[in-house]
């Protein structure tokens, strides 16, 4: 293998893979490593942890074709000291040497045949959505989902095409104390046939860092792989099988209390408040008086002490009372565009809403702290 | 105790001493906790370790004088998310409140009687400098300085006043493996009986911390304790008793090789041959070729990989060749100002020289790693 690239492509391409590598849950070498193939016109970087694979490519003269694998970080790491200029590389064996105008080096790798395969997704379902678009919707989404895998389904987000007739995706995400609802535009009209899927939250991370800024990302679905395809990556994952759960109906329609507050002052009146919580249990008391159009924010810890904060609302309906673990509240609040945001309350029983202002789209729930 | 005063006042001075407390090695729970003196027309904010205390004045509206222990951290992140305007502080037995126009609070403190007692400085001797001086020359030598207590000297930087006629005062720090030494100019002439001293590293670091910009440095001197004023905080501090190396003897006279490199290149390309150094000797080799002018930098693990820059160099003297600790040599580059980095040299087996260009009144030394 021999070939030449420009050190600002590389780095670029290794940038978008590397980080995958070394990730993998079994403790393998060759998965430390990146596959680089050599093939015509296009040098191509792959990583996988077994659960995720990502490829790149980046633009290089190839004078002789071949693969080889090295270890990814070490490789990242001494690229991007490298200064922007023309990189010639080759390998000898299993070695790579890599020749600058002022520096070479030789780094020791691992034959490719160890490296694994990279399945192919067998499309039957495609679909189109802007980068943007996808980016921002994850950014409002997978805080919420479980990092825990003791319930599969919980550990991802779910895609959810329920209305394919106007060409919406809902995306979905929970770890059953709260959950978090997006409905994005998609380009394209997708089959009658298409099934909801549930792709794991890390894979979801990932697509993340591969996102810059303009530009379509396709997504390619198969029974048990989704492959999204963003410019020169393509990410491919595997889905989680199961059941999502039936979200919709924790959804609370009766709602009694509607209060609309300063976002800025409400998060910091949050956090002041979160010093005088229980400890194990966050819990801050949120009190709606509709008459005084206030909202009054109260924590008590016997050991700490104590805090109450009037805040001015604009207050719809009935006085009310909720309980809330004030992570959650922040988690919501510092995703949330708008200076303004909307809290919907039935009662103290009953899940809360979190709405912005600025995007009817979003919903944010929260399940309330039970008074004993 | 009944007072008011400014939240940005108070979260000033809060900011100043309540990282000291929670840093004593022992647990006792006071040490946590802050200590508040309402006095004639000021409120003191007292922190201490018992090795540093920091004490700083906070302007108040005081109607009654008294005093009370409370949590510092909680305190001061509470603080912080008031906005900026009147707070009223009382206390009622061992607890205080706290009250702003939307926002009141209660926190559980412990009675002042259990604060450890902050010993009075005896000033004996007693020195001045410019703040933004003594803030440069320490960030230049204190990372030299060893972070183990084995040997107690090296665990402080020297101040030394081995040259009083002319006001400059040396301070140098040393792990054993490399050191630092900064001359720097003194605002008035101290005794001639004024005796070199030790100082904390750790009590250095908080001195850093409670430098902002203009203003002098009062340094007070004791028998055992060292007291810095800066504007409305007062700082003391044990001193390391033990006698510092004589350091002099190991800066090299005989230099045989000078190179001139440019310093954001060689510290990239330092960085770039790291990563193939033996693990745990860190072992860089630089080789200077005077007549071609090149400094050629390298380093081989066999299990890694190898790397090789040649890098201009204006060289001056004889052919030479040492091995650095790369950790060592980034440190010292990386604290260094100047767009050039001079190096000295004397032989592989002498410890080298790195000078900046543009302050003549510092040197950092590094030990050789000799060849086997």
């Amino acid at each position: 293998m021999k070939f030449s690239c420009l050190q600002e492509n590389l780095s670029q391409g290794l940038n978008t893979c590397t980080h995958l590598a070394g990730t993998s849950r079994t403790s393998l070498p060759i998965l430390n490593n990146i596959l680089l193939t050599a093939q015509k016109g296009f040098l191509k970087i792959s990583a996988t942890n077994l659960e995720i694979a990502i490829e790149t490519k980046v633009r290089a003269k190839i004078e002789k074709e071949g693969k080889i694998t090295i270890p990814a970080q070490l490789f990242n790491n001494y690229i991007d000291l490298l200064p922007n200029e023309a990189l010639n590389f080759e390998t000898i064996k299993e070695e790579i040497s890599i020749k600058s105008k002022k520096q070479s080096a030789k780094i020791k790798g691992i034959s490719s045949d160890e490296f694994p395969i990279i399945p192919l997704v067998e499309t039957k379902e495609k679909f189109l959505i802007e980068g943007i678009i996808l980016k921002n919707a994850l950014e409002k989404t997978i805080f919420s989902i479980s990092s825990s895998e003791v319930r599969a389904e919980l550990s991802g987000a779910l895609f959810s095409f329920n209305k394919p007739e106007v060409n919406k995706l809902t995306i979905v995400g929970t770890d059953s104390y709260r959950l978090t609802e997006k409905e994005v535009s998609i380009k394209n009209t997708p089959s009658k046939t298409i099934k909801n899927l549930i792709i794991p939250v890390k894979t979801l991370q990932e697509v993340l860092r591969i996102i810059k800024d303009e530009g379509d990302v396709d997504i390619c679905l198969s029974e048990n792989q989704v492959l999204f395809v963003y410019k020169e990556t393509e990410l491919t994952s595997r889905v989680i099988n199961g059941e999502y759960p039936d979200y919709k109906q924790t959804i609370p329609q009766a709602i009694r209390t509607k209060a609309l507050v300063k976002k800025e002052e409400f998060l910091r009146t949050v956090k002041a408040a979160s010093f005088f919580t229980k400890l194990g249990i966050n819990d801050i008391n949120l009190k709606f008086l509709a008459k005084e159009n206030q909202l009054i924010i109260s924590s008590l810890n016997s050991q700490i002490g104590e805090n109450k904060a009037i805040l001015p609302a604009e207050i719809a309906g009935e006085n009310n009372e909720i309980v809330f673990n004030y992570r959650y509240l922040i988690d919501g609040l510092t995703n949330l565009s708008g200076d303004e945001v909307g809290l919907e309350i039935v009662n103290d029983d009953t899940p809360g809403l979190i709405k912005s202002t600025t995007d009817k789209h979003y919903l944010y729930l929260i399940m309330p702290i039970k008074n004993n």
